[in-house]
């Protein structure tokens, strides 16, 4: 609850206050940038572009090869220098027929996506008895061996939280539950997708089995099929599924990372590496995951390079896989291994606003923090507690002792459409995609010049 | 604008009020029987169980014939009289296979769904180019011939109304759309799915081709893949698409009305005839439409059954077809021709609130009106001008000159999902379809009872 001075000071002030996009352009160079990003057009441009032109970006996809000569030449056009691709190759699993129904007691079609690293059905489909989990603790209690000529079917109701974190937890369900129920024996598994929504669109994403466990089907029912699923078992009559997965493992493709720099003038000063991932899910078009990211680093960095010269290299990487294992973001710290990387940030969780920062900098860099939350505060960030960034594309990049940021966004939509065949550009804000925008130019801003040497810090997560 | 008096009035009343369930229960017969509804559970239960038990029930279905037999034993389990289904058979058309892409020059899936009465594309499907047309008159004004070879997509933003209206002018892209291409030669058509959302879900629906015009392929793309398309279009190359639809015509099949009564005790005083229809589209599970309105229906007639004795029978009915051509209602009109209706009305707008009626009674009878927007005022309707109710199901009975009254919906939300995977038990709001039973129970205390005569209205639309 709001104090009721507040109340009243906010009241008198808003009589008082001249409209946002009114104020006096501020001399400070910052700031300057910061409101400068307010009115961009190219985070915009090239989230539209990507999804318009290319659409989904599985990994190891020939769209997702197209996507790369794309980000190229996007990349040229917009001014940026050493232009290039850095490729490597990475096991592929590629998605076949899906489909799925209950055929008794209440047979009708459901909706519903193969995980990540799936196994495939016979190609006449199983039709197998459900036992139900509320939970994967439940699916975890099972029985060894209790689950033989079965499909385990783990409910788990997730609720949006601002950062995300309950993605973390309930997304166990999908990364570790199928490995749990072939573990047990199960034929097949399907869960709940890992979604806040309640919608009839399945979430995609990937799954891990140990080695030397086979792979069962495995799939993500949407979140409406699966409510429907759980009020059938509740009836309390045997409910019978048929299921067909036909997904394969192809062996290695070709991916890779797209690298673009806006130059320094202090190669000694270290790099700040900042992008997002180029793959996608192929349900959707891949707007939200990640389209958003790319676009609003880019935007971020274009304004820099057009506003002059700054000490550090700003890199500005669009990842290849992300979504099937982070192979793109290791490929990188492996490339790079050794370079000086001043700072390591990634957009990767939407474009609603980002509401907070959380960093990790080094002791005699600390400054830093106090200039950057005095840029965040007026377009609404506040200042997290000191933590290092973290995000699959930069990780492998912040494990070796690099300086890190986070630029928080609100989760609070996010996993309605994260994976689904709704992540497409029309869930874009075009107004927070550009607060986004104005918060990565100012991070950027203070960072490009900051006199503080940006050396390793301890890590720690 | 609400004017300063009343704002004032209402803070006042704020503070006095006592919360609406605290309110010590009406002497009034018809006022305990509509705050008796407000704690319906009859109404979730039934929708709740039509569609988890059944799910989507299309036209002429194995699945529409095996929700007849679950009517009749809903029905005789809530205490009905005379249930019974009164059968008729209509030409029928089944789904087959559907995908769509765009081949160049983006390539990427279009997710789509034939209309009603689609014509098939030869088994490997068509790849063709695309003619663009902004608005049904855009097509309706290119040269005949001109489409010879020709994929027509016709985009329509469709804005929400709250009566709904925008449904009937935007939605003739769907229903004339196709004819009106087949007429200029098109091998096919596309159109953006007839809705308010921007998600990618399509909207199903009937179209109609004119006797002696051959049905051509006609889909609708999700909103969400008509805004793609419309912007790859916008960028001026040539788009071609590949579309394949295997849907077919596969003559007479069975379906039926189920109905149901509650007896008055004057067989001269009319029938009130209400309902909603049992069929639905296949995409979703049939919940806002028309499972919502079979409930609502329902359980205001069982309120009403269980009140007591009335002078007017309330016959419920559960129509059969209405998506594809209204034959239930049809068939329902020629069944009970030359009986004495006093009133007919439906449900079939979703489940959201009940914001105002309309009606169009005889002259004598003008004073149940006064009774019925004193009974509904408390819960939020308020009155309309006098016109008579609308609806498929009951128009064939209306236009014999029986009395007539719409309990309108809002439709703020209902075209987000209608006919669409998401039309399920998730979009209904508990408290607004038990607003709904309100609404409807209110009414038909007011009508059961009234001693005005409820003879013939002239007819007029």
């Amino acid at each position: 609850m709001i104090k009721k001075p507040i109340l009243a000071a906010l009241a008198a002030s808003a009589l008082a206050m001249p409209a946002f996009a009114q104020r006096p352009a501020p001399a400070d160079p910052v700031a300057k940038l910061r409101d400068a990003a307010l009115t961009d057009s190219v985070a915009w441009d090239v989230v539209e572009g990507l999804t318009t032109e290319i659409g989904p970006r599985p990994d190891g996809s020939p769209q997702e090869a197209r996507a790369r000569d794309w980000a190229v030449a996007k990349l040229k056009s917009l001014g940026f220098r050493n232009v290039h691709i850095e490729p490597y190759q990475l096991n592929t699993w590629v998605r076949g027929q899906e489909s799925g129904e209950v055929v008794s007691p209440y047979p009708q079609p459901l909706r519903l996506t193969a995980l990540g690293n799936s196994g495939a059905t016979p190609p006449e489909g199983l039709t197998l008895p459900v036992v139900f989990f509320p939970s994967l603790d439940d699916l975890r209690a099972a029985p060894d061996g209790s689950l033989t000529g079965k499909i385990a079917f783990v409910s788990n109701s997730m609720q949006p939280t601002m950062d995300g974190s309950s993605y973390g937890s309930q997304g166990q369900a999908r990364r570790a539950g199928p490995n749990i129920a072939a573990k047990k024996g199960a034929s097949a598994i399907v869960i709940r997708s890992i979604g806040t929504d309640h919608g009839r669109g399945p979430h995609a994403g990937v799954t891990m089995f140990e080695p030397g466990v086979t792979a069962i089907p495995a799939a993500a029912l949407s979140v409406a099929d699966a409510e429907n699923l759980e009020r059938m078992v509740k009836r309390g009559k045997p409910v019978t599924l048929h299921l067909l997965l036909t997904p394969q493992q192809v062996g290695l493709r070709d991916s890779g990372n797209v690298v673009a720099e806006v130059p320094g003038t202090d190669p000694l000063a270290g790099v700040i590496l900042i992008g997002g991932h180029l793959d996608s899910w192929d349900l959707g078009t891949g707007a939200i995951d990640d389209g958003a990211g790319v676009a609003i680093t880019t935007a971020a960095a274009k304004l820099l390079m057009e506003s002059g010269k700054h000490k550090r290299t700003i890199r500005v990487v669009w990842f290849g896989d992300e979504e099937t294992g982070g192979f793109g973001g290791a490929a990188y710290a492996k490339a790079h291994a050794g370079e000086h990387h001043a700072l390591a940030a990634e957009s990767d969780f939407g474009a609603d606003r980002v509401w907070r920062f959380q960093t990790n900098l080094p002791d005699n860099a600390k400054g830093i923090a106090d200039r950057l939350a005095a840029a965040l505060d007026p377009i609404g960030v506040i200042r997290g507690a000191p933590a290092p960034g973290d995000g699959t594309d930069v990780e492998p990049t912040i494990a070796t002792g690099v300086a890190s940021i986070n630029l928080n966004q609100s989760g609070l939509r996010y996993f309605d459409w994260h994976h689904t065949p709704e992540d497409t550009l029309d869930r874009i804000d075009p107004e927070q995609l550009r607060q986004n925008v104005a918060a990565w130019t100012a991070m950027l801003a203070v960072f490009a010049d900051a006199p503080e040497d940006l050396g390793p810090v301890s890590i720690q997560k």
